[in-house]
């Protein structure tokens, strides 16, 4: 394999035959050798940098701007780069440029080889296709590279996040209903208390899952405003002044979700607060699983030295002698991959801290932590989902028992008997080891009553 | 000062004389003597149980659960808590028992022991008005703790917060507009860049601070729903049915401020979404600020051997014998703000994590660290505008001399002499440290075409 | 009360009669209001610039650099500022100049005004005590403030953090070493596993403490070098060469502690890398509390719907009706000390990178910081001990329970039988709800091998 | 390509045909399909297990538990595992079980395998080489996850990162022995102050780098402890007494490493406060470089309009048509490495206070944030070296420039002339824009006075 010269402003340098990146791809492959096993740009980020391309060079077509058969090029490459068939021409990591110059100037450079090659030229010619003429005409990597971003970290949560996380909420909606008439025993401060349906806990992860959304899905709507139209610093210099609005509306179409050009260009670029946003929206959704991971695996503590009110799938060997130890790997996972966003987010508000003047240069390492933690809780909640929650049981006999060995529905008494006789009755129980309706019947409190008196399902309301 | 003797159900107690608080509040004094100097809670904690004290008194009385009497002498008491009459009889700390059931309970012993007063009764003997039966009637620690820690983050966002950046919103505002002619030198990068508009720069700070208060705001929305009407684990046990609701719109009246019960109690009781909610929309605003502050003492930055393109007032002595020496305090006091509200939110994210079953338990330090934020924030927003913003100047002299020097106004000569003749201008520029304009001269460029060419104002847009 | 005037660099300022601060701290009270109510620097701090200024004014006087009677005055101000007999005159707060330099100047002005009240002259003349020229002689706020840091800090660990960790550790001890027969369920992944000794569990508790605060002390040991000397820059300007090995031995006499000047100090002044480092250490204890505590309420939960194996302390009242419902709050209370550390250290972490050529200006964020987080430890720890850690027993009746009908004991049958006969006897057990012990008999082993065979204190080793 | 079956305590399962794993990792891989792209083991900890495996088995053959044969075979095996050359049969993610229970079955299941081959037997038969019996013996992934958890990180602490940060530290040194003649104008609030010398500057970074490894090497030595030996709960339960600190030996001679046997296991297991405390010393060295990488950026800022007093080398184009313009991307790299490190720190301590009773579940997340963090610090000082610091360079005229219009050398002044005197001379130059020596020769100092009393360098001592 040969290689061919590329230029940029810098001189010449080699490039692999093969690929079909330029000069400043080459150099920042040379240069910043940083985590590159696993952070090199995904397919998100991808896909967005060839769809702010395609719509550039369509924005820039009707206003005038560029030849169509030049945007033409540019578009049938741009959609080969969104398509994902050129990824392996994307080989940049990370940790780069902080306004993501080289990521931005790989998509310039490949796409307009392979439009070169579309239109039967010679790669690295820049003609008839140029890279900064042509395919960044009108942008500048400080308003392409945060409008990527936003693209790819909104597309990742309608195509992805939304439908994993109602994938649990939906699975759990159910379970909620199929155990709605489930008593059990309640639990406050880790302690026995009044009790609830095994509906309601479930529904109650529900309602975090619902809120957590509703929360993202508004960030969500906060993050459509591009920088697009600002270039170098948000002044919009060489760029038509109706690109940037043209621009985001080609974007929406493409991707089929709404997008806007910012109303404060100067903010957009030097400011990620709406990714910072994005990101504490997905911490609270963490937390959240982090709550519904850990009930599921503390009702499913045991089997018998533990809580053990709901069985859970067994997926794995949890002990290769005793059938019952069922490890609540499903949870682990879960939680692990909450420690993780917990930290992404930490990273991501620090560093959209850190903005100085016209630029913040965080860009690559907030987009990616923020991508990260989409793609992780989304995987993680099929994950728990298939494996874990379709198989969530209540063990009714476990229940049953503890729910009867239970004190706290003394509280039922109270209206028949009095408070005093009531908590004598508990107390009694306590100290001699017995259940509440033992203890009542020795106190005088007949069969027939108590049976009638204490319903725990009465005690749960609606 | 002598004692007298307080009651609770695991036996009696002393409490001084001249204090209203009764055996709980006085068992937890002992028992959790944690930072005491500076945990104890604050006005806005100690006013929202007094909201939520009376309205669930009303609320009780309309429903006939309680007698008018009985409800007016609560709603006299509480009264006197909202007002801050009592606060001396506030004396617990934040970490004690995670439910706050201890400051649940204090409050309900204050309150009982001054309408008994009130009603000319002896103090601690729980009579005409009982702490848990008639102050706490038809609720839970768990229940109304969380529910006083939304009232009291909400009306301190509302009274304290959204004005306090509103006021420094408004005066960059003003700035923005004064300074909109100022054109300098941008910077990316750090680096020489092409111009902008001191009035964009300042614009751009206003545009971060309105997104993060329409975040705050959107938080602040979701954090209306409250806990009340859940009782001990969410089902509503000893609660009359329409109670919950009735009780928010009685603290709605009293705050002004509209409130409702939530839809799911269970989630309410069980995990506090969205305290993290409100904190993380806080960290957005802390880092907004940390951005402009950053850039104000950057921008001041000299007074010679830094940027100092602007000026900002002298408040304290800098140094004794410099007078131009004018320490950035305010941008100092403002970041270290950021700092401890970043730590804030990661104390809530973690501890709203950690619920189990029918309870979080680290409701007071989620509380306490979200007032804080709150507080602080706001309090060196008014600092900082009053300090600070008002004063800022632009330093004409400096960013013109800086503006000259500037070699990236070259752009502007590039349609009418082509891209590589402005770059041999501006590259000799560089080599032979003259200014744009004579190297310019030097290249063929006359007077004239140079300075109709090159207006930096027209490369800032509109 | 009347008022005095006093002047800096700036000019004059009233100051109340009953003062002895000087101009800059009333400036500084004017300037920043923020936080007043809990943000006032404490006792550790303020001693710490008493025990400074009282080195500083000893090694000047050694070094020929002050009289010796305006050094006897100055040790003699600065010994009540030491003792506490002046913290009313400390009235600012931690959010100010980051380098801490009015909180500096506070303890020149209060240092010197005592001084000149001392020698009978009048307050407010600077006469025949300079706060600049004596007070803070051969000193900068960039040095002095972060001394009297690393002084606080390593007072605090020395005469509060160390002996309350001990005392938990002792009392744990203690605990696992009666403990040491008691043979319980092991656990992991929350599911029953092999069995442990009850005193390995408290033992495995007292070694993470042991670990956690080695490492305190090796941070410690590294925090002893002073900044003392460096005065503006770094450089020592205006400084006797002597003065900063000579104060920093002087402060090792005052303190009893050994401190040094630091090696390299522009270090000294522009990063705070070992309060990071403390504050990381630190961090490690307050995760190791997690673990205890959570374990204390989790083998405490119940009474009977949970695991139960241990007792603790009723403190307060649980349940009003119910007695064995003891809440764990000492445990609630420092798993929120612990959510509390957590976010101070992320204050920390983040105030620590942000200095910028010679000076961190984050000092007075980041060890108020460190201080709370010693003092919340320390005091958490001495709470959790007396009213949680010494009240812990075992309850060894659901001990025995739960571990007669724990099956995991099966795999002390496996080298008598065979793992395929262990292993079919477990399924047996589980499948039937038996015992294992029951399950084995009906398999054919005899009682007498059974009980023989199966003895949980030999699979718990040594 | 076939497949064939595997088995393990499930059922059967098929497994690829050319692959070495067997039934626990082909479930695993169903199972766990969470961040697959880039969450897949690296070599760090391939490796770690590989040399685990082995000193297990040379360990277990010494004790006479293996047949020595058996041992043979298993250490060729993992010999090839050790070596990389079997990484391939590693596919498991981070996100699994949280005890790692299936990475370490998955260097059972190939190592097992692996040796069948050399031993010309049938893969998936369990002979002559079982995977559990034989390749995990006296093992369990409670104590071998943890165990090989700490040799990776050692091993890379020691192989990479010690090295990576040296050569940093080495070519600063250099710079600052280089430079220790250049006087600079000194700046602390960003503003100027007293003069410096670039040497001091860079040798205070020096100073911080050493501080911070020091702190890593004391964490380093005390997470050499491994769980080995604790098998399932910490007891030891069917492993050899004597093999957790034979098989330490072991390890210590593959690696050149002094591994030990920690004194409690039970704290190994439960607990990972050993890699919290790493991840807390990176801590410190990644604040330490956002500390010097933003010096660097802002000394090299400019070229004009900045401070502009250092140059760095231009590795790519920083505008196409501004030759001056370098952006400083590889500081950017570095703080974005920083963010990203302190983000892992967050998930680090949050994950370790997440143990429950006999283990704590978040191994394998902890384990490779840590490595994770050293992989990107060691990758990042490297890039920044060789394309950064290596090429550091006083811009010596600027620096000069900026010197002389300073004006805080007017504290060179006072001994000789008087406070009063240089006062008014700063004030004067500092009103009229001139420059020191101006205002001093048109206040009646000589110049050959001036010149001799104000010399920059003496005032940066020694």
């Amino acid at each position: 394999m040969g290689n061919r010269i590329e230029k940029d402003s810098m001189g010449e340098i080699e490039v692999a035959e093969d690929q079909y990146w330029g000069a400043q791809t080459e150099r920042s492959l040379h240069n910043f050798d940083i985590g590159r096993d696993t952070f090199v740009w995904g397919r998100d980020m991808i896909r967005a940098l060839g769809v702010l391309k395609k719509a550039a060079a369509q924005a820039n077509a009707e206003l005038g701007e560029l030849p169509r058969e030049t945007a033409d090029l540019i578009v049938r490459a741009a959609d080969e780069v969104i398509e994902g068939r050129l990824d392996d021409h994307f080989p940049l990591v990370v940790f780069q440029t902080g306004s993501g110059t080289q990521s931005n100037m790989n998509s310039n450079e490949v796409i307009s080889n392979r439009a070169i090659e579309l239109a039967g030229g010679v790669l690295g010619s820049k003609t008839p296709v140029h890279p900064n003429d042509d395919v960044n005409r009108g942008q500048s990597s400080n308003d392409t590279f945060p409008t990527a971003m936003h693209i790819a970290v909104v597309s990742e949560l309608n195509s992805r996040l939304y439908d994993s996380v109602a994938r649990l909420r939906d699975v759990l909606a159910e379970k909620a209903e199929a155990f709605d008439d489930v008593v059990m025993v309640g639990r406050t401060h880790l302690q026995d208390a009044t009790p609830v349906r095994l509906g309601q806990v479930i529904g109650g992860w529900v309602a975090q899952l619902d809120f957590a959304v509703e929360g993202i899905r508004t960030a969500d709507g906060r993050a459509r405003d591009l920088a697009i139209g600002g270039t170098a610093v948000g002044t919009g210099l060489n760029a038509n002044p109706a690109f940037g609005a043209l621009a985001a509306e080609k974007i929406s179409q493409e991707t089929g979700l709404e997008f806007r050009q910012a109303d404060n260009l100067f903010a957009a670029l030097s400011a990620h607060d709406s990714l910072v946003e994005v990101s504490g929206a997905l911490r609270v959704l963490a937390g959240a699983l982090m709550k519904i991971a850990n009930d599921v695996r503390w009702y499913a503590s045991g089997p018998r030295n533990g809580i053990g009110e709901i069985t859970i799938p067994e997926n794995e060997p949890g002990s290769s002698i005793m059938p019952g130890k069922v490890n609540p790997t499903q949870s682990e996972a879960m939680t692990m991959v909450v420690a993780r966003v917990f930290g992404n987010d930490a990273t991501v508000g620090f560093a959209g801290s850190q903005g100085n003047f016209q630029l913040n240069v965080f860009k690559p390492v907030m987009s990616h932590a923020v991508l990260e933690s989409i793609r992780l809780i989304s995987d993680a909640c099929v994950s728990f989902t298939d494996h874990c929650a379709v198989g969530i049981e209540p063990n009714l006999e476990r229940i049953r028992e503890n729910l009867d060995s239970n004190l706290m529905q003394v509280t039922a008494l109270n209206p028949h008997i009095g408070y005093d006789n009531a908590a004598k009755i508990a107390k009694q129980a306590h100290r001699e080891g017995t259940s509440l309706r033992e203890s009542a019947l020795a106190n005088g409190v007949s069969a027939e009553d108590f049976d009638a008196w204490v319903v725990p399902r009465d005690m749960t309301g609606r």
